[in-house]
Parts: structure tokens; sequence; C-alpha cells
């Protein structure tokens, strides 16, 4: 243990535009020992999440930024190694913590939960039981109000979030229609997240017209996660009374000037359309009904997920630029540590 | 009676951006004569709104769209002159209806209500008592849900909607700053409607910077008559959790291509807000709880309004095209006959 040594990655700059490497710096420092009542945790996957994009802008928000010279932070799952008289945590629990971005850290064991590696896989608490999912379940049940029979549009449908959102539209009987950026995450829309259409983005041509021919009778309820043409196709084709759920904007997450608003804003008025945005932390009291819910579709054979992985710490500002690319397939995690430390 | 011509405006073309007086024709025509169980009416005002512009746009929309060579139509109120045997209506009567642009007309009394002229001068049926006070009162009360205290902002706050929504937030224990667009009208916003603080927003400067400085604590709700710099200006200083009704977006009702959109549309993910757009007409149920409203506070001295009225049905298409250019203060009339007919 003693020879261990701990990995972390820092801001180095703000990032203008699209994220670079060079923006964050890996370094190594001790790993850290234990105090009384703390314990010391060996992180096993960490999350990266287009949230965090934010958070690198100095900038009020509904989170504070990140600070340069400072370890980012973030969603991970890791394992209690040493719990040095802590009355919660004992060594070999499992855990989900705020803490990622670091192969290990020591805490009081405030803001982390015990999870449970038999009820679902441990890296599924930072996607389908955690926070995407969740996100998904309050964006789509409480802000999108989602009554059976809904016609459901839903913007990076094979994301982490928005491929649960597709797969609870349709586990309560709405008719679901997913956008995705590749063929092969639209079929494993239409096969698995069993939605009804998928349209691949970056090949439909015009994308309000490949909506209208995909939901030729109008959607109910459009779950936003882009923004952008997105957006705008969206606005063209909803049915009077429509709720859009804002989620994310990931397009212009990395704009350098202010993004174009949607030009058909105006539609809202005729349509009578109501538009929220949402974040997931004025939802946590949804948890044990989503929780509940989760695993009595997985259960059922109702509800299935894609991961993409990458290896290594190193590899975690690479795999957080590669979201905003579209190089996740589901839910994108790093893998930081061993499956088992103890 | 039988030498009295009937004179009414047609749209002779579809108006290409602002529209023009020569889009428009007067045209004269007989008086009609009532069959039997009609009645015949001799209109006394006629109301111009700027939801008509896009009346005269061919496209699907919540109202049909008007049809070049047919007699425009609109809101006017006018006199019972002859009742053929009408169960419900008897010569003298002052009645509301939607056969504006036309002096006389004859109807079966579909469409129509029975006005009070004690308990309101007959104009104010199209004004504060009439659509667009009752716009004003859903708009604020069920569509932005107000409650007391919230700080409101109101976009063409002298305007017809907007100078009721300034009176009913201000009734109702608001804190609320309106914009319009000439020092007159901030006057009268600030003396008679009440506000507690008015922005011209032709001299301002920096709109956003305006409504920062004269609601530094934010905005609760934002009523949106105008959209573009009014619309990000709000945006750019809601308070969490806040609320916008869109009950016009006046500034593009002319646009020749798309406008565009609020730059600052991802404000609603952090801020959660709530953008809802509205039509007055689905708002009918509440016209009781309105007029009783209404009612008490002009009795109670905490309810004025302003109007421009245009003398001459030929005058009503200027009367029309001046609302996009700010030329009335409170609600624009068109007085097309005598305040007796009988």
């Amino acid at each position: 243990m003693t020879e261990q040594k701990n990995r972390e990655i820092r801001l180095v700059r703000r990032p203008e535009g699209l994220p670079r490497p060079a923006d964050f710096e890996l370094v190594e420092t001790p790993v850290p020992a234990p105090g009384p009542g703390q314990i010391l945790v060996r992180n096993i996957y960490m999350s990266v999440d287009p949230y965090m994009r934010g958070r690198m802008m100095d900038r009020k928000s509904y989170v504070p930024p990140f600070q340069i010279g400072e370890t980012l932070s973030g969603g991970a799952v890791g394992q209690v190694v040493e719990a040095n008289g802590h009355p919660a945590f004992r060594k070999g629990d499992y855990v989900s913590n705020m803490e990622g971005w670091r192969e290990w850290f020591v805490s009081k064991g405030a803001m982390m939960q015990k999870i449970d590696p038999e009820a679902a896989p441990i890296q599924a608490y930072l996607g389908t039981f955690g926070m995407p999912g969740l996100t998904a379940y309050a964006g789509l049940l409480r802000v999108a109000k989602l009554k059976e029979g809904d016609r459901v549009f839903v913007s990076a449908a094979s994301g982490a979030v928005g491929s649960i959102v597709c797969q609870i539209a349709k586990n309560k009987g709405c008719t679901v229609v997913g956008s995705a950026g590749s063929d092969d995450k639209c079929d494993w829309l239409r096969t698995q997240a069993r939605v009804d259409e998928a349209i691949n983005y970056k090949t439909c041509g015009d994308l309000t017209a490949a909506v209208r021919k995909t939901m030729p009778e109008g959607i109910d309820v459009y779950f936003e996660n882009v923004g952008g043409a997105h957006l705008e196709a969206a606005l063209a084709n909803m049915r009077p009374f429509g709720r859009i759920a804002v989620c994310g904007l990931i397009e212009q997450y990395n704009a350098t000037a202010l993004p174009a608003g949607p030009r058909n804003f105006v539609s809202i008025i005729g349509l009578r359309l109501t538009v929220t945005g949402f974040i997931v932390s004025d939802h946590f009291d949804m948890q044990q009904d989503f929780l509940r819910d989760m695993a009595a579709w997985k259960k059922d054979g109702k509800l299935t997920w894609h991961e993409t992985v990458v290896d290594g710490i190193e590899h975690a500002p690479e795999a957080f630029i590669g979201l905003f690319k579209g190089a996740n397939f589901g839910k994108m995690l790093v893998k930081i540590g061993p499956d088992s430390a103890v």
C-alpha cells in the first residue's frame, strides 16, 4: 500500500471551445491515510458528463465552477479499502461518491452511498441506476408530465440519459422516436431500446422533415438533450399543448459566441407549448420510486443499456472530450481501478 | 336607413413584412336586411390587435387565415338596430361581437354577448374588460402562476394587455417593472399604473443592464409580449424557478425571414425556468372571475387604462399598422359608428 501512488486530473486552464487534452494535467500524489472516523476509498469507475463543461467556465451557475489547478470532481464508484473506525462504512463496501477524477481519496462519508453490486453492476450506478437514469425518470415523468399514449421525441437518444428516456416512455405505453448520430446507434435503439423509429441525424438530410415523416401526427413530449437544429425540428412538429423538457443543449456547450436560439420559438404561442428546464438535483425526492421502477423493469426485461468504457484515468480527459463528438454509445465511463481492491 | 351604406375592409393581398395601406381596400355595400330571427347591428368601435397579423398569412394556425378578397373580422362592439323576432336580443342592446372591420352586419347572434354600458364604457369591452384584459388575467394568474411578492417584468407594458398585467400584478402585491417605448408611456406607467419602475427601451441603452439595474434581485415572472432583445434581457435576469408567460412576440410578426431566437436560451436549464405560450381562448372559463375581480378593482380605484382612438373605418388599416410602430398607447380602437344608432 505504501508504494501505491494516487493519480488525479486537474484543470490547467479554462477550455475555449471544445476542450483539449492540454487543458488538463495528470498529477501523482501519495495515497492519503484515513484519519480516525475516515474511510479510504479506491475508485473503480468514474463518470464523465456533459454538465461538467459548464463547471469549467468561470461563471455563476447552479454548481460552482471548477478552479484552475484544483482536482476536478464528479460521480464515481469505488470500494472502501480502509474504514478507520467509521460508524457506517466497512472495508469492502462499494460506494458511489462525488470524488471522481482521482483514484484514491479519504472521506468522512458525506455525499456517499453504499451500493449493492448484486442489484446491478457497480458502474450502472453512474448511469442507468444513477444520476443519468434519475434525470431521464424525473425529466420525463415529472417535468414533461408524460402520459400513456404520448408521442415522444428524444434527442441524443442513445446517450446515457436519452437511452433511458426512450425505454421509460416505451414502458409507459408511448410512441417513441429517437435521434442519434450513427446507424449502429439507431439499430440499437430500434432492436434493444424498442423505439418505434430512429433517425440518424447526420444522414437524414433536413431534420425537420425527417421528424415529420416519422411522427406525422406530431410530438406531445420532446426530451431535449441537444439544442440547435433538433430544437427547431421539434418545435416545428409539436402538437398543441405539447411539453418540452430541456435537460441539456450539448450542441452549444463549447460555443465561444452566443449561439443562435430557436428561430421558430414563436410556435410556443399558437401551440400553447410548455418548455421547462430542469436539473436532476431538484428531484432527488424521486430516488426511491426511481430505483423501485427501474429494478422492476430490469427484472421484466424492459430495461437495457449500453456503455462506452475508456481504460485508465490518464484517458479521462479524452473520454470527456469525446462526449461532444458523439464518441459515447450510452454512458461514457472511465475505468480507473481494479474491480476489487481488498 | 335605405340610404345608409355599409363600409367594410377587405384584404387585397397578403402583406409582406410590415403591412401597407394598399394591402387593404375599403368597399361599400348595401346595409343588409335582417331575416326572421336575425338582428341588424351597427358597430360603434372595432378592435385592431397584433394577432390579426398572423391571420393575414396563409398558414395553419390556431385561427384560420383571412382570405384574399374577403372582409376581415375581429372584435367589435355595436348596437342592435333591428331585432327581427330574435329571442335574446332587442333593439338598443349593446353587443360585443366578432364582426369587426365592417360598420353593419346581420347575425343570428352566435358569438355575441350583451354588454352593460353602465359597468364600463362600451369600448372597454374590447380592451380592459374584454379579450386583452382576460389575456392579462389568465396569462398572469393561470399561465405564469403569479404569487404575492413575485417580481414581475412586463414588456409592451403600456399596451392593451401589458397595462392590465402591470396593474393586476400590483393589485396582487407584486413588485412590477414595465418596459415601454416613450417617456410619456413610462410616466403613465409610474403614476397611473403604479409600477415600481418603468424602462424606456428605446433610450435605456443595453436593455439587459437596464433590467438588472431596476430588478437587481431578478425576475420571478416575465410577461412576454415582444420577443427579441426583451426576451434575452428577461432570460438574463430570471431567478431560479422563474416563469415566462409568452403572450406575444410582436417584434417579429412582420419578419420576412426566420427571426433570431433567444441566444441565451440555455439559461432555462440552470435556472429551471418554465416558459409557456398561451392564447386567451383556452381560458374563457375564467371570464366570470375576471369580470368580478376587474369590477372590484375598478371600484376601488385600482384599475385604470389608456386608449388610442382612430376615427373612421377608412383609417382602420393605418390603426392596425400603427400597432407595430408603437403608435398605440393602451388599447388601439377604431371608432366606426355613432355612439348610439337607435
